[in-house]
């Protein structure tokens, strides 16, 4: 079977890659030349909505998937029509909006920060009121990475941080004093199949994340994975879903939820039987679904903005280095390391050996 | 670095697949149209002696390596006048031959069977003679998969042997009453570095082998190690090299080698820390090599002439499928199976589970 995926960054490749040994094949819809799934499958390079490009998926595909979040949605209802999209466009819809996504987290009884919708100063500032400072504005739609929101101290001016994030649609967040940044994986088949990977710590910089800790049998697994099975079975969803939490004590807050392969499940390729990747697939396909186990304790390293000497880090033993085939630029994921060990001290000790090896480390 | 293979089977599609990970890049050269290679590199679609397409690899790439023995040696003197050619031809000049390869092994101290050349009437009634019946005789060049070899039982008659394989030059050897077939897999960076993945044993069928074991700590381990260095250092040797014995009671007796990554190495992809693929990579490109530790008891299947129901396969928790993108046809390697468990009855159990599943068990 051939997957066409909307995107070609590094999620497509790590797709594609995970995809062959499962006999199928992929087209990418990419505008960039330089995609970097572009060597590992056939590329369309036309803009997302283009029709010809949306026609030749929906005529040599048995099923679309995408890697990030920003397709129009005109041109998934396109390609529905003809080919099954997984995951559901309106997981997709609601994802990408902060207050869609925040409001059915309320319904399905998943504990989020307090919120309020901004569309108006009038409506920031009952926001403000009502939430009080310190509290974070978030652009609805469209933020990733950090980008697209402002903290606001006490004292700080709401309508400047407004006029910050160039005054569209947001919403107002009450600041969370967490504990942890923590995310879980699930992924449903076709048929229903629920499978969820281990909780992950997650440890962000500048807004990026930097470094994933599977430590294995969180005491919070189990309210996670329940959460993320409210959402898989609302939309009835087929593939990944990442939902990241703040946790609070033994709370956890869902901050936000990503229809498609994780960063922060990236650790699966080597520290879990069957990974992220692969399970992906095998739900859009159709097949069943694979063992998401931990195979020990594994840490997940970005290498963001510049690559360090590559020599140095594959003599370390047992490091697995995975590169995007991206240039250099400041903020840029250009792959990550996974390291994987039995024992949490001897990843904790590998995990500061790498680190000092890495310019910018922890 | 862009790595151009010689040869667009699946052992490229492997390396390419370990390779993108590492930051490569891979171009192969392959006159097949439906290389399973072909998605996952350019294709260079002409004869292995084109002198273009030799031109272009020594413009477009760091180094050269190779996925199958056949290449004329003409090709790779041209490619090494520009461009590092790894493993040394002279490797596969020698691999090629079984003559020169069974001589190589004596020079070097590595037992083998007896063995006779055989290029004339008078030499095969000699070799007969020497060696006694019953023998194998194998055509020097081009045997593979159990081809290009007959063996002669007391009483049959030996030139008629000699014509069924052609009358080409030959060698006769003595059937050896071995107890296993077993391989070691070894490699040797660019600066000597040697790496030995834990020695497995094979089964054939049909002259195809079927399934490789990983059972950790063989006796015979040190020994088939200190052979497969002899070689390595001999050659110079840069990449994977795997040799294959006949065990008789604590002895090896060394059948062939192969310059490349091999078939009974397979396992390595899920059951060794870093894989025979992008360990024979890393050597070629100059990187330093990866742990080559088992991760637990391994067995890798191979997927024959016809696969199975895929999604019974899939649905075993803990199968690996390695799909090879490749036809139905009898004989032929569609792809295989890795089964890996911490403990070896276990491995016994799931290996004895999935063999029930496919159609021509063992």
């Amino acid at each position: 079977m051939r997957i066409g995926i909307l995107g070609g960054g590094q999620l497509a490749r790590m797709l594609a890659l995970a995809g062959y040994p499962l006999g199928l094949e992929f087209t990418i819809l990419e505008p960039a030349a330089d995609a970097c799934a572009g060597p590992l499958a056939t590329h369309l390079q036309s803009a997302y909505d283009d029709p010809e490009a949306l026609e030749w998926l929906t005529r040599h595909t048995g099923c679309i998937t995408y890697e990030f979040e920003n397709v129009p949605a005109e041109a998934l209802a396109r390609l529905q029509q003809d080919v099954p999209v997984h995951p559901s466009p309106a997981a997709l819809a609601t994802a990408r909006d902060r207050l869609l996504e925040k409001r059915l987290f309320q319904d399905l009884g998943i504990e989020t920060a307090v919120f309020a919708p901004v569309s108006s100063k009038r409506e920031l500032l009952d926001a403000v009121e009502r939430i009080g400072l310190p509290a974070v504005l978030k652009s609805r739609t469209l933020g990733y990475d950090g980008k697209g929101q402002v903290v606001l101290q006490p004292g700080d001016d709401p309508l400047e941080a407004w006029v910050a994030i160039g005054r569209v649609p947001a919403i107002l967040e009450g600041l969370v004093a967490f504990e942890r940044e923590v995310s879980v994986i699930g992924v449903r088949g076709r048929g229903g199949e629920l499978r969820f990977y281990p909780l992950v710590e997650n440890h962000h910089q500048q807004g990026i994340l930097r470094l994933s800790l599977n430590l294995h049998e969180d005491p919070l697994q189990s309210l996670a994975e329940g959460y993320c099975r409210r959402l898989l079975n609302h939309f009835g969803y087929v593939g990944v879903l990442a939902v990241e939490f703040f946790q609070v004590e033994d709370r956890l807050l869902a901050n936000e939820m990503a229809p498609r392969v994780h960063n922060s499940g990236h650790w699966t390729i080597e520290g879990a039987v069957v990974s992220q990747f692969e399970n992906h697939l095998r739900a859009v396909a159709g097949m069943p679904l694979g063992d998401t186990s931990a195979l020990g304790h594994a840490a997940m390293l970005n290498l963001i903005g510049e690559l360090p000497d590559l020599d140095t880090l594959l003599a370390v033993p047992g490091l697995h280095l995975h590169l995007y085939g991206k240039s250099s630029r400041p903020g840029r994921k250009l792959g990550h390391i996974t390291l994987l060990e039995r024992d949490e001290n001897a990843l904790r000790e590998k995990l500061a050996q790498v680190n000092s090896l890495l310019s910018n480390s922890l």
